[in-house]
């Protein structure tokens, strides 16, 4: 949407009504709803929703709107956020070696798919500094080998001062700390090289050879203190066959590493992701 | 939903408020909203929704209920329809020959999947008739070959005395009279055996293996008098090789027919499907 | 293949000439290759072949042409099986309640797409009775209750006696003795309904539902005394949303349960597939 | 294969003993057959074949054993090619604006997954220029608009000079000359943004989005004089709803073309194709 809007996401106890109550906000104060997608969860007993807004009518200041939903959205015991568009999301990208799931969100960002800024991309190898330096985008190599910790108060050090909201994790090969893993809850995503939850940690590619597994996947999921354990976003297969050697699996597992990375940053970026514990609530587009 | 309810469609120019509008009507006679999906077609300037509401808290009847929406469907210059649940829609399924879409309705239905109560099974042939007693379903044959406008004038007359709302062709190679198409607009949907709108017309594989795709389809449809270009409800697609025969796409084409039909007609009689012209809006499950 | 052939299955130590070596005894022997798959393992040094051979023009008896191959196949240090065309592989299905995966198989082989004879239906619940005798197979309820092990002799006792080759689990839900394993290994075929090697062991649909992953899948294999890891024959996945509940899985998975199987008796009744050690090598057709 | 090797490409009539006479001549040479793909096509009579031989324990020299093939290929009616590795083909990649076909094949060249050498990319407009330059690649913008025959002619010159052996046509907006279609028969590449046969000729997300198509596709194929109707390689399609506006298909298929682009330049470079009248066998890897 390039016209001035708001993007709300809300999560609350399921109640009768809310549709309503929310709608009704939006339309007093004329907003114009683009897209409203909702939904309650029967089992859990919740509601989740996320409501695109044109603004250009409205009939207060759209910080007066935002304010005002906190009336509303309190009485709903919600959690909710706005967001004003445009956007774009100040975005780091942490990368070791391989280089096609970084190549693929600069391509995308480049052509206008994915509205973030790229704010700085950090290594623990230079393999990727020439791709940031013919970007425009700032590289930073930080050593994880010497001093793990000091490296993370580092990488820290870098997302703070540039105000980083997204941290991309596009195949770093180095365990996030806990205490990382919790100060950035839900503003980290990672892209596992198979099919979770099959094949966690190492050398996933040649688990699955060893498996036989016929299809191999990646899955881009929220990272949280639990290793390859948080809420999934999206998931990608390729079909595979006896012949393929874990070489094969590699170059082919590639295609579902990109296309899984880009969707699943794409889904954060609009909005379109809502957290339920170890699920998450996608709205796709 | 088990539960008493209500399913409402609903198109119309879009405007604003409309959500809120619905929603309150809902919400004011203490409907409860289970699902509603919506789309405002920005292209088109139209919105389209379906709304599925529980009715056990209702403050009226819901005859009432329904009565009393019209004041605000008609302000909106709307299409709607609701349908009360639990609901299994009067269905007849026309067949040739080969057996597997009818199969595949048949065991569906038996499993509670589609709810359909298929009042008969009409054949041209007489193939399929073990098949209707052994599900003890009434099978008609009606000949086609003598005098197809008689035919069809049974079929018709058939339909109409069993209260059929929905007539699914299931492999049925006749070409429907356009009256006939006109009559029951909307309410025939129909399995092709190709990926429309490539190989319209006879003998779609054959088609696909003389042009040497790489993925074969079926295209689940509504049936207008313009064969084979009927708004799409779902397609289905297979990959295949050089080295398969018509024989064998005949074969895996089974595949993707039996899918796309199964889902087409879940789609419909679950008033998922809301028809745009040459297009129909899904709001899959 | 309808007329008279053979179908050869091959395993060796990988060496020079192999194709050289079988290809000239097969048109030594006037024997006419219709198709011919071989997969050289480098990473394993070994060699896999299938040949389907027409013998119309064989210039001996089969029966000698297939002695006559023993000394090649010594040579070779080979394990190879020939098979006489056309076959209906003898086979014995294993139930207990859910009929979606009999049904499936039911269905293809009466439409000749399996080249089975099924020689019974083995349920320890009476659910699949009527669908057994509707094909006219007779139907052997066995209560693995009361005394598991007498249960499982008494299925070997069924399966010896009607000289059974292949034995499919359509969703047997009780875990085969390791003895029975071993004795039938390389003749049991199981559908496991989640995408291994993720969601091993009971209620998978509801361990992905609680994982919240975004594809669902079955996994078609052969039984090994190693609970759902022996080799994988085919696999096969499904997208869901966070909006299914596990008993809409449950509905999506058998979609995925019943391409899965029918894929994986295919292959296996048509020796398109050849163990080696946790994997199977399959020759798609 | 990065060891000496050869890969054989053969076509010719179906007659016993092929696969025999051809693996022979390999063994007595002491070839090492790594691969060996053949299709007996019953349907056309017609035989085909790929060998992928090391050469590293010839007995002769590899243009001996070349030589030496003539006097078996003649004697069965062959067309066949030897390809000498490693190896890597002179390719011309053909744009207009769009770039991320480009992007993709540059990208697969870089990592080494696409054995060409990219000797040019020519534009009829500059949008492209800055990739070809980051690259490294010579960009050639040839002016189509004023005089096309002038055009294609500066395009010929370009190739013949550079002895180009394939050309990508990566979303290049013009189209060829029948003479140039001729000249260079088998040898030139398109991505269409169709799932063809649907869909020919302009526009074709916009015309799927008004038939209302619930998969959109790719192809890629070999160009022949007639428009959209050359041999096709691969294929791709991806899932769309009726909320997609053409431009999200674009965007979406821009998906499916890269990979259908990747992958068919693939199978063509490593000698996996073979023509057959309007068909194409492609053995994949």
């Amino acid at each position: 949407m390039s016209r001035p809007g708001l993007i709300l996401k809300l999560r609350c106890p399921d109640q009768p009504g809310i549709v309503a109550k929310i709608a009704n906000y939006v339309a007093g104060h004329r907003g114009n709803l683009v897209e409203f997608n909702q939904f309650s969860d029967k089992l859990g007993a919740k509601f989740f929703a996320r409501l695109e807004i044109e603004t250009g009518d409205l009939d207060v200041e759209a910080d007066d709107f935002i304010d005002g939903f906190g009336t509303l959205g309190r009485s709903m015991h919600a959690d909710w956020h706005f967001r004003r568009l445009p956007y774009r999301m100040r975005t780091a990208v942490l990368v070791t070696k391989t280089d096609h799931c970084l190549n693929e969100i600069l391509w995308r960002t480049q052509l206008g798919e994915l509205p973030v800024e790229i704010t700085s991309i950090i290594g623990n190898r230079p393999n990727c500094r020439p791709h940031a330096e013919h970007a425009g985008i700032p590289f930073f190599e930080i050593d994880m080998d010497a001093d793990k910790d000091a490296g993370f108060a580092e990488i820290r050090r870098l997302i703070e001062e540039q105000n980083v909201e997204l941290i991309v994790l596009a195949r770093f090969m180095q365990i996030l700390p806990d205490t990382f893993c919790r100060d950035f809850a839900g503003r980290i995503i990672n892209i596992h090289h198979s099919f979770l939850p099959a094949f966690i940690g190492a050398n996933p590619y040649q688990q699955a050879y060893q498996r036989g597994v016929k299809l191999i996947g990646a899955t881009c999921h929220y990272v949280t203190a639990d290793l390859d354990a948080g809420p999934i976003i999206e998931q990608e297969v390729e079909r595979v066959h006896h012949f393929h050697t874990p070489t094969d699996l590699v170059r082919l597992g590639r295609n579902c590493e990109r296309t899984a990375i880009a969707r699943g940053i794409r889904y954060h970026v609009h909005d379109r992701t809502i957290l339920d514990g170890h699920r998450a609530i996608v709205f796709p587009d």
